[in-house]
Order: C-alpha cells, then structure tokens, then sequence
C-alpha cells in the first residue's frame, strides 16, 4: 500500500494548497473555521488525486487539473458535513464532526459554502490552459454529481427498516452516494487534460467501477477487518441494522427462518455479541461474503481493462494501483 | 400594487415550466415531493422575473433568460428552506416548512439538491441563443452570490445577542443575506441578454440597491404595518430582540440611558405590548424610522437612475415600477 500512499500523498500540496486559496476571503471567521475544519483533517485525497492522474493520463498536465481537482474535493467534503448532521456522526476523520463542534446551523451553512466554493473553483479555472468548453463539460458533470449525491443519501436514508431491498436498488443507491462523485472526478480529470469523448467515457466508466467497489469493500471490512484498522466495533453495521450489500444479498438468498432470524437481529436494539456472531453465521451459509467479494473484484478487473484506452504512462499505472487499492485497503 | 403584480405573474408559468422540467427526474419520490414543494408554494417570483426583464431591457428576449430566472428561483428557495432550518421556522408562504413536514434530514438534502438543479439549469442554458462565454459569466454570478448568501446568514446569526452592531456591519450582511442575490438576478440577466459591460455593470447595482432597500423595508414593515398584512404581530423584530436597521440606528443614537433600557427589552425574554411601546417611543425619540426611510429612498431613487443607461422599452418600465414597489408593499 505504500506506493498508493504515496501517489495520494504527490498531489496533496498541490490540492490543499488551491482549497487554502479558494476559502481564506469567507467572512464571519466562525464560518470560515467551520468550512475550513475538515480540509486539514487529513483526508485520504483519493478523488482529487485521481482527477489529476486521469488528467495526465490523457496528456494533460496538473495546472489543467489542480483547481477542478480541489473543487471535487470540497464537494466530497461539503456532503460529509451534512451527511454527518443527518446521522448525528460524532467523529470525522479521528476529530468531532463539524455540527458537534459550531452546532447544526454553521454546519449546514459551512457545507453549503464549500458547495459555492466548489463551483466557484472550476468556474475559475477557465484560462489559457483549459478551454471554456472543457469547463462547461467539467461543470455539469460536477453538478450532476451533486445531484446524484443528494438522491444516494435520500435513498440510504429510506433503505432503514426495510428489509426488502433488493440488490439492484442497492447498487443504484451506492453509484448515486459514493460512485457518483469518484465518476465525476476520473472524467473532470479526462475533460481537463484534453481527452478523446471515448477516453472520457471509459475513465467516467473506470470512476463508477471503482466507486463501487470502494463501498462494497467498506461493507465487507465492517464485518471481517478488525478494531483498530477500522477505527470503530466490527460488526457494527449488523448492530446499527444497516442495509449492506452483504445483508441484502443473505437477505434474498436466506430460506424464510433464516431471513426471520436475521431480521431479528438486525431490528434489535441491543444486538449481543452472540447476535452479530449468528449473524455472521447465517451470512457464510449463504456464502453472501463471498459474492460480494467476488463482484467487487470483478468491477475491479472491468475497471482496470477500461484504461486499455490510454498510453502508457506513470499516471496510467498510478490508476491501475489505485483499483487495486480498492480492494486492498483495511481501512 | 396591482401594475407589479402583473408584471411579475407575466412570466411566472414560463419560470414555473422550467422549474418543473428541472426537478422531473428527482428520485426517491420523497426527496423529489420535498424539493418540488416551496417552488409550487405561490412565492413572488420577483427575482426570476428581475432576470427576465433585464435580459430584455437590453434587447435579449424571454428564451434567452427563462432557464437562469428559474435557477435564481431554485437558489432563493433552497436558502429558505436552510433559513427554515436554522432558525427554526415553522410557516414559510403560508404553509408548514419543509422541514416541518419532513424532518431536517430531508429538508438539508431538498436544499442541497435545488442548489445542484439551479447550476445544471443555468449550465443547460449554454446553447443556440446563449453563448459559453456568457453563460460562463452567469455561473460565476450565481456561485458568487450563493457564497455571500451562507456569508450572510452567518453575519445574522452571529448578531443575535450583540446590541454593538454598526450600521456598516448591518448593511453589508442584509446585502449578502438578501441583496447579492437579487443584484444576481439582474445582471444574469443583463448578461444572458447580451447587455455591454456597462450595462452589466448598472443592472446589478441596480439589484444591489433595490435588494437593500427591500430589506430595510421588511424591517419598517415590522413595526409599521398592521398584523393582517403582515401575516404576523406587528413588534414582533422587537420581541425576539432582532437587531434590525432600525434598532441599529436607534442604539448608536440613544442616550447611554435609552440605549439601556432599549437593549434590556431587546434582551427580554418576556416582552409586553408595553415594552414594544416603550420600544417605539425610543424608536421615534431619535427619528429612526425617518432615517430608515430615508436611506431606502435614496437608494431606489440611485437605482432608478442607474436605468437611464437602457434605451426606453417596456422591461425598462417596469424595472422602474418594481424599484417602487419595493417601498410601497405592505408584505
């Protein structure tokens, strides 16, 4: 993992230091603090850097990337401000969320401001290097992200309590909250450095495939990393109830007692160890770790013939580690 | 009244159409039902229809400008519902809040997602009539004044409790709050209507000014108007201990003894008809109102002449009238 760290770790600077510039003017200082916060906590950078690879990869070099690159990144940030507001999160990247720090009305507005900022950004980055068009291009894949966004997290949000998701619905949901915006950042990337339409379709394509995979590994670690890689109980998804991609899949899979017996605990309000273990039980009979495991690489293994459209470079192998990664990380 | 009533229902099925073109495809349906709902609630239309007459006071027409007024739409609702939110209002347009009817979870995601929708409709805007380069300078406007609008609100709330607020500081927050956007609407307008640089230039002073005023007229109205008209008890700025530009003047001018006992009812947390009495006779010692008054005229009288800059037409007319409307409502 060492070398996906530092390829995430190359562009940092470059990235933090357009997202200082575009939020040093916000006025009061209790909003720019709040919109501020999360910027310097520490980020993995995984979009804006894969803007950037995606960006040299087809030519381009990172002052056509840099602003648009930072401008995802503070989309990513402004929908975890609020997502952290609508679940009541606590902790953020190690640190109390921004709602527990200023409170729920400077969090909303701290994230409606990076929103403003984010567009701000790549409307700035119209110059002698990137042509109007491209940020035309740029905008409305942005923006139709955002929307996308919006509609993932109203959709997780309905997912609770129902236990009759099906897959399909659930995949869709994932593209929409998490794939969405990595799409968005592999084909602003492409856009900006200059890509063919068919260049820009297969790296929008490669973005969904490893967003996808990104989250269905999250769900997979929930249940077999362990404590302190992830930061937070195993198995907490089964105690929350939440609808993963492995509990929709035991759920569909499960003959009728089972799938009582999981539904049971997965409405329990005060799930036991023994619960989650019998969770985990009913799960490996119906092998539902391994179907998902199996379909994450696959989109793997899609999204890594995709970049077959590039040349050879350094940022092409960057995006070949980058989906390897996907699998590959424990946290 | 009933000339601007007019003028602004002229273009309100045009700007309607194209909200609810925009917001067709929403899913899941409650984040669609929550989205739609405050732009089907009867507002003013007063800013879209700004956008419209502008573009047409230089010569532009209504196909030109009807997809950025429903954008500047989309912006100004989706800060009232975050508004709602914040400040925990339960009625907006005569009906129950969004989030009163669905809780703040969906109320910040409809909110977020008219932001997404009002950029995609001004970027979808790009086309036969409009060119990249204008519609580029629309975005720029719209994210602009979207910052100072989260700046603004900010500002407000950071005043609640603090009886030192200087005129300027007050005035530059009604400016972000409420006058940056309509200033928005006027020069997208003129821009999208293909208006010289001086024109632009005019038309959102012009915004700024008239965007000023309508706030200051809001805060008369308050202590003014009778409650009818108002849909809400006369006072009642006074009551929550508001700071407003009247309440701004009449503390910076009072004697340390008015000023104290003006802060003590401000602060109050019971506060009797005598006290808004009290209230008002302070008000009236040191000519508040007269003064509020007067700045409001001044500046409708400035933002009028900045329309000499326009060849005469009907849109000119009647930008001329809503300058005057802006003092003359009752609500």
């Amino acid at each position: 993992m060492q070398d996906v760290t530092e390829i995430l770790g190359k562009y940092s600077d470059n990235i933090n230091s357009e997202m200082k510039t575009s939020l040093s003017n916000i006025s009061p200082d209790e909003l720019k603090e709040a919109s501020i916060y999360l910027t310097k906590a520490g980020g993995k950078m995984l979009r804006p850097s894969l803007t950037i690879l995606t960006c040299e990869s087809v030519g381009g070099n990172i002052s056509n990337a840099s602003k648009s690159a930072a401008a995802i990144e503070l989309i990513h940030t402004f929908s975890l401000i609020h997502d952290d507001i609508m679940d009541d999160d606590d902790i953020r990247r190690g640190k109390p969320s921004v709602h527990k720090v200023w409170g729920d009305s400077v969090a909303i507005l701290a994230g409606d401001t990076l929103f403003s900022k984010a567009f701000e950004l790549v409307i700035s980055a119209k110059d002698d290097v990137v042509s109007g068009d491209s940020i035309h291009e740029a905008l409305a894949t942005v923006a139709d992200a955002c929307v996308k966004i919006c509609e993932g997290q109203a959709c997780d949000m309905s997912f609770e309590g129902d236990f009759n998701v099906k897959e399909e619905e659930y995949l869709d949901m994932i593209f929409k909250k998490t794939a969405a915006l990595i799409a968005a950042a592999t084909k602003t990337g492409a856009i900006v450095g200059g890509a063919t339409p068919e260049q820009i379709s297969a790296l929008y394509e490669y973005g969904r495939l490893i967003g996808l995979a990104f989250q269905i590994q999250d769900d997979y670690l929930d249940l077999v990393s362990d404590e302190e890689s992830l930061g937070k109980p195993v198995g907490s998804d089964i105690v929350e109830g939440k609808m993963t991609l492995i509990i929709v899949n035991a759920l569909e899979k499960a003959s009728p007692k089972d799938n009582q017996k999981l539904v049971e605990i997965l409405k329990s309000d005060n799930c036991s160890q023994n619960d989650i273990d019998k969770a985990m039980e009913i799960i490996e009979k119906y092998n539902s770790l391994q179907y998902i495991t199996n379909l994450a690489q696959e989109y793997v293994k899609k999204a890594k013939e995709l970049l077959e459209i590039l040349e050879d470079s350094e940022a092409k192998k960057a995006l070949i580690l980058i989906a390897d990664y996907v699998l590959k990380r424990q946290n």
